[in-house]
């Protein structure tokens, strides 16, 4: 324990050696990764001894002590990113490896593909997709390949949690019982080769959400699980008002015998249900419209407090917890995060120097962090973080990290322009078409452009009036209008540079766009039928000139920002689609056909019969027995159309007619279960932009922040001497490592151009939690203050004290192991 | 001029003769408001002259000068109440006595009257209700005496605001166009005995709108105006990929000859456009989905992106606008009547003590602002406003007067219940009711017999399978129940007193219900037929077991609070139905009947045919020729059947069928005028229930406010000596007044009592402004003092300058000339 003064660029000088961490690893000992085999050398002390002598003794090289440590670092940090809980967290070496064998990309995309297939199964099971069929044990065998697979993902799981833990994970436990009963199943099948009714398969989404890749899926239910509350309440009351409005059309209108509406108390739920839905509207009402003008007023006051105020109240219940719920999601997100900052800098940080991590330390993190980062970058991050410009990342520095981690770095350009080192000539011609291309009167011709396309295809369209008919000769308009398209991209890539030019987004669209009619035009031209479409997308061009007005930009910008919350969203649909198909398929595959349900009201709506006209014999239609459940997309198809609740009582009354009256429990289930995810889909949607124009009315006034329109943005200064001495450490530290060569590029680049600093940019894009940041500035302070203040009252083993209270590394210690 | 101290009672010692009003009304003269004939008697001074002694030598009596300043300060406070603009104050005499006569009730009534009489006369004009068909002649005339009455309303707010304002004022212009139009065309009507084609009748709802007791819908419709320009950039980006798509579906599908939808241009677009109502949802898909089963994914998509997402954001932006408007509605009222308290309260000090008023001058303006209260009240009020209990009204004080004016006062009952006051036996048998009734066991038992009630009916209901009939016999279930909740309710009332039992609107719920039910057992038992109704309504009895859910309480009383404004939205709604269905009766009257539109692809929907079935003739009927515009109330019903959406096309296909294309355009306006008032109203619930779950979320913590769960109570207590005080001066003051018996009755009840004071409390219910205020609470301050730079740095006309910075009335007086 040497005493020494900190001295000021510790980069310069490598660390003493008998310098260790002042927190060992929960883990407890040396530890190779590499080394798979090495799991049980010792097991004794998943927690740390107090005294520094016993440690060193113990646990061998103070090197290896700090590997560890920055392992376990690197852990806590994924696990704050990930939102896993820290009782997961593994604490020994067996835990460790089953950890890192099941935290890495390629046992995701095990877990993921695995979900997938048992999934895609379904496609090719009994009342399979005719073109996919397979027999009966090739389907059993792959499902039963599947299932092997997610046991043995679980088993991993089991290594990594223990058996205490993982008994108390929820999520694992539901998925082990459903494993298990689907094995059983499986094995069913294989044994009588022939499937049995199968519902159970309605479960299997659930092995696809378990995989971390579907983390916002997950995320998603929980949400509409919180919302469950307050919407059922909202729901009985809809359905209370329901009955009593039955009971009350009942009593007026079931003496009337031609109303088939109200004939029964049951006919009268199920048709103020569907009115709900107003899928039967004005003809539920006719009937005893027609006989007393002023029975419309029952519907009309139906109506109005149903759908009127009580849906548009349970949007509001909706909305408004959903708002709540954003907020605490955001702040436990937040909070989790900041402990796991606060666990990794205790285990970064020395004895000697306990409130600080020096690069050397932050480097060895991130080797284990993101192993695939350049020295660079890492070099780079490190800087980005140090605001204090001191030589330690202080604990206020490294609370950024997560903020910090994602940049990504590039060394700012001295110049405006690519061709700025040109010669003089080619300069000034791609100056002035960088000139061209930006001036308002190029952009607003081109929009001109774009509107006479439009006009121009809408009247081309409008004169082929007898149909449209494929014919291989390419219309001079289109070649015309290409060709000015074409040259407005050359120009610009050529005037702004390629990387300019491919930055906003709306450029990528110009793009692809014009590529999509290059190929249509070649499509045309060769004569190549089957893809004919794509000249048909050409309207889409006009897409562009949503530009010109700052609201659209703003809203289709935000649709953008939006898109992988919103696939997600559509994501958790499926998956409820997913199940209903199942059951659907289970309960009525096969019993819609043409012709059928002749005893229902609907019967017209299934008819398919040859009519004569004139001379000629037409088929006439009903068209709805293409909404079956035969196979599972049909099925989806057939829930889509449910989903959209038009008309969607003509395929319950099918269905009815054909089996039981229990059937409408389906429909009526898979409605009310659809209501609250598009609900919720609407409160997202409202949540969201009332957010971001929230957002973008608070922030229209401070400007001057680094930030651009399309995401966050860091800039660092690096000078020579700093990474000469960061060469130099990386070169005593490790002198065996070869993956310097990004820093040495950089120093080389600067030797060659005689300059002594170069300032580095990062840039990233903005998400939802930089926009919360923004927002919830000031609750932050209040939340971090709260949590600061629990984590000193009950100190649980999750939570470390944060840094204005902490104080020192040694209590620290001792105070975990007053917990343990 | 007396330097006189103001003593500190200031009641009781009549004010001194000499000291008159600090500022002068603008009316600029004596002027009694009885003798309507003194119009003309001095027309000269709109502008108050700086001298006291030429004020005195030109306007008489100080007296006189006071009661014009109380009649001038009374009107600004009235105009501060309606929200009218202060440039409409009127300036001078005539301008007063019109204004006089244009602001009491019964001139409200005439408006209202006249502009509902306009607007019934549709119900007898051509194509009239046929019961209520009138002659021309009789309707025309009918039509031009309400246009005179219209007239004569309109010169009558000429005089009060005179020529330039008239003009400015653009409502009132474009009233007198209409009317002159409409006065043209009825004396048409009238030459030519016969009604042409009038479409301007549209235009009538207009006189309803500018009646005073519109204001609610006026702003309505203000605030739909104002959300407008958002909604119509989304609206935009809708129907452009509603083009978009057309073409698209048109290239794709319009080689199918059996496809209908998208055979040409034209229809594609309006295919799309019902689709975009999702009312021909699975039907336009599944021609092109039997061709081809991937053609599915064209309308899943456009539905996604239109229905899903687009319309959501149409709500989104409109919801946004909205809360903005309503904030700034609500800070431009407070605002208002902000400034309309220091215009009254400038002119109600007096020049000796400009910084009070004192309740002479109080009482002087109630007698003008509120001729009908008592002296009691207006002591009362005076009383409560005077927070700091000096003897004088400050600013700040008087800021308070429209919160405390709407209040009912009662004196503080001294003991609990009603009972106390009886001998000891009644007593102690009522104590026990009270207890009884106030228990949980009680309230429980009540829930439990409601339940059983519930299903009770709906079993019953459910063994009637066969049809209900009508039968005279009363079942003696309904009997019992009936006699549990008589019981309940005479307990309750006895227990608690009617007082305290009427005033939750629970109570007065049950209470109706339990008297409907009643008047059913009377219908059953006489066998009044037509009635019959009545005993339908039993069901409702099964709202009151939602009183057990705080949640449900929260949604009914919040429902409750927004009934005014929904009312006034279900208006608004009217207005729009009304002039479309004047435009729908001068286009489509009689077009639609049985059997009609056999050319179109709706032809089924308006059969009306005789089948034989077995031996039984039935008739088949589509029954869609019943939504037609023959007259005003079948307009009304096919509206509203347009504005629930589902199968609307059929009734716009049907008309098409019979008149031309462009018929489709009504009916595709109608859809968006409704979409937009609709998105509205659920714009409008949205906020409305948001913002009462956020106050009732920010206002959990801080209890012990005068605030019960019904409204807004104040509590004053009033000395024998003040009120004996008070007596003294109004008879010193004016001798002649006979209506001192209120104040009086408290003397003597005082005096019988022998207390030596009392404690009155006043009560009125809870507006959205109060909640408002309650929410904005800090934005408020940032308002006020933003007015009070705002009216410093620019003085005009409307507004004074605040108190804080006021140096003196002097001074201000000098202000006011210079700019005049």
């Amino acid at each position: 324990m040497q005493g020494e003064q900190e001295s000021i660029v510790c980069i310069s000088r490598p660390e003493q050696a008998l310098d260790g961490p002042a927190l060992t690893s929960s883990f407890g000992l040396q530890f190779d990764i590499v080394d798979g085999g090495g799991y049980d050398i010792i097991n004794n002390a998943a927690i740390p001894t107090p005294g520094m002598q016993d440690y060193r003794a113990q646990y061998g090289t103070l090197r290896q002590s700090w590997e560890v440590n920055y392992q376990e670092a690197a852990i806590y940090l994924q696990e704050g990113e990930n939102n896993d809980k820290f009782f997961t967290h593994p604490r020994n070496p067996q835990a460790l490896a089953a950890y890192l064998f099941a935290h890495n990309h390629l046992f995701y995309m095990m877990e993921l593909v695995t979900g997938l297939l048992l999934m895609v199964l379904s496609l090719c099971e009994a009342p399979a997709v005719p073109s996919l069929r397979l027999d009966v044990y090739v389907h059993a065998t792959l499902e039963l390949f599947a299932l092997v697979m997610v046991a043995f993902e679980l088993c991993m799981k089991l290594r990594w949690l223990g058996f205490q833990t993982f008994i108390r994970h929820k999520r694992t436990m539901v998925k082990t019982c459903v494993l298990l009963l689907q094995f059983v199943e499986a094995i069913v099948v294989l044994v009588r080769q022939t499937s049995h009714v199968r519902v159970t398969r309605a479960l299997r989404p659930i092995f696809l959400v378990d995989c971390r890749y579907c983390g916002a899926v997950r995320r998603n239910l929980r949400q509409i699980f919180q919302s469950l509350p307050p919407f059922i309440d909202i729901l009985l009351l809809l359905l209370f008002f329901m009955v009593i409005f039955s009971i009350l059309g009942f009593y007026l209108f079931s003496h009337n015998a031609a109303n088939q509406y109200f004939n029964t108390l049951e006919n009268s739920i199920v048709s103020l249900f569907v009115l709900l839905t107003t899928a039967n509207f004005p003809d539920v009402m006719m009937p005893a419209y027609s006989q007393n003008r002023w029975s419309c007023v029952f519907f009309i006051v139906y109506l109005s407090i149903e759908l009127y105020f009580i849906m548009n109240l349970l949007l509001a219940v909706v909305f408004d917890t959903f708002n709540g719920v954003e907020k605490m999601k955001f702040k436990s997100l937040l909070l989790h995060k900041r402990s796991a900052i606060d666990h990794a800098f205790q285990l970064l940080v020395s004895r000697q120097r306990p409130n600080g991590v020096s690069f050397k330390q932050f480097d060895g993190l991130m080797r284990y962090y993101r192993p695939r980062m350049s020295t660079r970058d890492r070099f780079l991050t490190f800087k980005a973080l140090n605001q204090s410009s001191a030589a330690m990342l202080s604990l206020k520095d490294f609370y950024n990290f997560y903020e910090v981690i994602g940049l990504k770095w590039k060394p700012r350009k001295s110049g405006e322009h690519w061709f700025d080192d040109l010669p003089h000539t080619p300069f000034l011609i791609f100056k002035g078409i960088n000139i061209l291309v930006k001036s308002k009167a190029f952009q607003y011709a081109m929009y001109v452009v774009v509107a006479v396309n439009g006009v121009w295809i809408l009247v081309e369209t409008f004169m082929l009036d007898k149909g449209f008919s494929w014919s291989p000769s390419v219309p001079w308009s289109y070649i015309v209008f290409l060709t000015i398209y074409g040259v407005e991209m050359l120009l610009k890539i050529t005037g702004l540079g390629p990387l300019e030019y491919f930055s906003p987004g709306w450029n990528l669209f110009d793009f692809s766009i014009t590529l999509l009619a290059f190929l249509g035009l070649i499509v045309v031209a060769f004569g190549m039928e089957p893809f004919y479409f794509i000249v048909v997308l050409r309207p889409l061009q006009l897409l562009r000139l949503f530009k010109i007005k700052t609201r659209y930009r703003n809203v289709l910008d935000t649709m953008f920002e939006l898109f992988p919350r919103m696939a997600s969203l559509g994501l958790t649909l499926i998956i409820f689609y997913y199940s209903f198909a199942i059951v659907g398929m289970e309960f009525f595959a096969g019993v819609i056909y043409p012709n059928c349900c002749n005893t229902s009201t609907v019967a017209d709506s299934y008819r398919q019969v040859n009519v004569t006209v004139g001379n000629r014999t037409v088929l006439d239609e009903g068209y709805y027995y293409l909404n079956n459940f035969n196979n599972i997309l049909n099925s989806f198809v057939t829930l889509f159309e449910l989903t959209v609740v038009n008309n969607w009582y003509i395929t319950m009354e099918g269905v009815t007619s054909q089996t039981t009256h229990w059937s409408r429990l389906y429909f009526m289930t898979f409605y009310i279960v659809t209501m609250v995810v598009m609900t919720i889909i609407v409160a997202f949607i409202l949540d969201a932009f009332v957010f971001r124009m929230n957002y973008s009315r608070k922030n229209r006034e401070p400007v001057g922040d680094p930030e651009d329109e399309n995401g966050i943005v860091f800039e660092v200064e690096v000078m020579r001497a700093e990474v000469v001495a960061t060469l130099e450490l990386y070169k005593q530290s490790c002198p065996g490592t070869t993956s310097l060569s990004s820093l040495q590029g950089v120093q080389l680049s600067m030797e060659r151009s005689g300059l002594s600093s170069v300032v580095f940019r990062g840039r990233r894009s903005r998400t939802k939690s930089d926009l919360s940041m923004r927002m919830y500035e000031e609750e932050m302070q209040e939340w971090y203050e709260e949590f600061s203040r629990e984590s000193q009252v009950h100190t649980p083993l999750d939570t470390l004290p944060p840094p204005s209270i902490r104080p020192s590394v040694q209590d620290l210690r001792q105070r975990a192991h007053s917990i343990n």
